[in-house]
């Protein structure tokens, strides 16, 4: 059987009708090579924000059900311009729907789950050597209904794809080269890296290098599926996501990440008696606030600080919610500060290395940066400072572990 | 059981987000009475043309398979927001693409036929009292592809879930207040008619009064589908369309139809032979012209004119076929006309009454109008006139035929 690759483009990469004219080629280029693609497409650039907004001049409170409705279409519109696109040169193309190809999910509406996918459609298009090209970030549930996965879902889409037809690689195009060791536009002597292992990518994407969701990386990572984060608009090889990655030297450190679209709430003076804090979080959770970074520290004197991580967006929904809280456990107070960026450094070397902690702390209290609040995984370490420092710590971080230089690293 | 309404929108009746609203605040009032509703909803205006021509940027002859996937996202985004416009008013509704109502058609993509309609599902949400909004112009095919019904369709969807769901009615609201013996902005004295005949509404609807497409009037007309043609902004009665319309005077004509969108192409000195007509319509159809007025008078020569009307934006196409034919069949040559308008009296009245024939062409020759070409059917003549007399002719005829006077008429 001759090779299977699923290829997921991105909003952007389909951004214009030139753009998909583009990508049809790139598309055909291979197929002609005799492999066979299964196409996943997100929406236009910019067309599900633009529904949504649409959706929000009605009411303040969509219904989600008919939120999926409403979004779904942007995807139908993309595959349906690509297929056009393919046959203009020749080829044979079907776009498929979601609900067509049999994506079946649970019925939670924005944030589905997908439970089963049916490949007997696929599979009958691409013994018939159509190009297949999928409706990304879509299923339906069991009684049809439309539903969507939530944002970045086109990511799972593809993934979940290449798990049921057995793909030999899942390729998600991008309009970057691959992962750096930084962002190139702060650090310019970033690397692209040209493996990584999914622990990486996956601490890397919740820090913000947003070039892959979450998600479909755990599922990656749980079937050992190949990821090949690669340039729509290039020829060259990107960065490889694999289950384990062999180093030749002692890296420590794969790569930095900045995320600055975060706040931080602090609860002061919470009674430090148990039970306290699971009642925070869970009143917290019900107003559907979706936090990060959690961190509370050992009480000395009967009560604590508790501080947490925010989106910037949710911070005054956030607030509100948090306030109720604090006179119902008996807090001191709230503060917020918008003023903080997290900085990580990410590395599967760091597990049996216990020295990076302290080179991180040791290179930014050198350049006079305040670390305000640690926490720690296994091959992570982050720490809020100041906004205003965070592209120097980045450049510091950057230079302390030697990411600029080439090192070995391969497939295991 | 409580009244069943079919209501349709069309696509200026939802043409924006305030539009919407107002549709909404529309459909609840008339719920709030106990009446059961299925509300059907063309695209938002202009949307079904923009994609088309998002298509048509990518190739000049796109599948029409694709082309339904592309289309048929049109009227999805308009149920969903108008369902969200419902909710937001405290009511109950759903939204239902085509394939999930279980309208199925054939497989004639861009211009398919209805073939089945599941009612299961609006039933069964009709009975939990909700509304239903479907999305018009579109279905799915028995391999659950995805089909939409041609130009219009949207009308067809009702009045074919009209039949299904045996309602009391099919509304169909529009931009205008109801059917006009003629065009208002040419004959201000012109008068809304307050019931009509199907085949009168079918004879106006041919000849360009386009407030309802002529398949779905078909339809109504063989299961006997009681019409209601109203205005979406306002409150007023329309025109109700029933099976016999019972006339209390001797009226003949209900209306004057005018269209200037087609242009004449004749046929000179064609053989008259057997067989060479239809060598010619043959050829045409296989070219996908799409032909209304077809003129041939006796021949005396031994060799005839044939003459017949396209819509313009379909002459160039035209004319490329026919010019082939004439080769064929060894006729003289082409001659196309840009510079016609047709000019069509209507009326059941008609039937039993020889003069209407005598008293238009008596009207227009006083006015010194040419008749260039002539057709008739049973209830209606159509007559082809110099484009700049078009607005004098509707003018003559109106007055001839005493149409700006009140009459009786009642439904059978």
């Amino acid at each position: 059987m001759p090779k299977l690759i699923i290829q997921k483009y991105g909003g952007t990469s389909v951004g214009s009708v030139e753009r998909i004219k583009k990508i049809a080629g790139r598309i055909v280029k291979t197929h002609k090579k005799g492999t066979r693609i299964v196409v996943v497409v997100s929406a236009l650039g910019g067309t599900t924000d633009e529904l949504i907004n649409l959706a929000y001049q009605i009411t303040a409170a969509p219904s989600e059900r008919e939120m999926d409705m409403l979004i779904s279409t942007g995807e139908q519109v993309s595959v349906a311009l690509l297929a056009m696109a393919i046959h203009k040169l020749g080829r044979e193309a079907v776009s498929l729907t979601g609900g067509q190809v049999g994506i079946v999910t649970d019925t939670s509406h924005t944030k589905a789950r997908i439970v089963d996918i049916n490949t007997k459609r696929i599979k009958a298009e691409l013994k018939n050597k159509k190009i297949v090209i999928v409706a990304g970030f879509q299923g339906v549930s069991p009684e049809r209904e439309i539903t969507t996965l939530g944002r970045g879902g086109s990511d799972l889409t593809a993934v979940a794809l290449a798990k049921v037809l057995k793909a030999d690689v899942c390729e998600i195009y991008t309009d970057v080269k691959g992962v750096y060791t930084a962002d190139p536009r702060i650090v310019p002597e970033a690397r692209k890296l040209s493996v990584l292992s999914y622990e990486e990518m996956l601490e890397l994407a919740s820090l913000g290098a947003q070039v892959l969701q979450s998600r479909s990386i755990e599922v990656a990572k749980r079937y050992n599926i190949p990821l090949h984060v690669r340039s729509s608009f290039l020829e060259a090889e990107g960065t490889r996501i694999t289950k384990e990655v062999k180093m030749m030297e002692g890296v420590l450190v794969s790569g930095i990440a900045l995320n600055k679209n975060e706040a931080k709430i602090t609860i002061c003076d919470v009674p430090d008696k148990p039970g306290v804090a699971a009642r925070i979080f869970k009143e917290i959770a019900s107003g559907n606030v979706n936090i990060d970074m959690i961190v509370q520290n050992t009480s000395r004197t009967g009560s604590t600080d508790i501080s947490f991580t925010v989106e910037k967006t949710e911070l005054s929904r956030a607030t509100k919610v948090i306030k109720k809280v604090v006179s119902i456990v008996g807090a001191g107070g709230v503060i917020q500060d918008n003023d903080i960026a997290k900085i990580s450094v990410v590395g599967v070397g760091m597990r049996s290395h216990a020295g990076v902690a302290a080179r991180m702390f040791g290179s930014l209290g050198e350049a006079g940066i305040n670390i305000e609040t640690i926490s720690t995984s296994e091959i992570k370490i982050s720490c809020l400072i100041k906004k205003d420092k965070a592209e120097m710590a980045v450049k510091i971080l950057h230079k302390e572990f030697d990411l600029g230089k080439k090192v070995k690293r391969r497939q295991s």
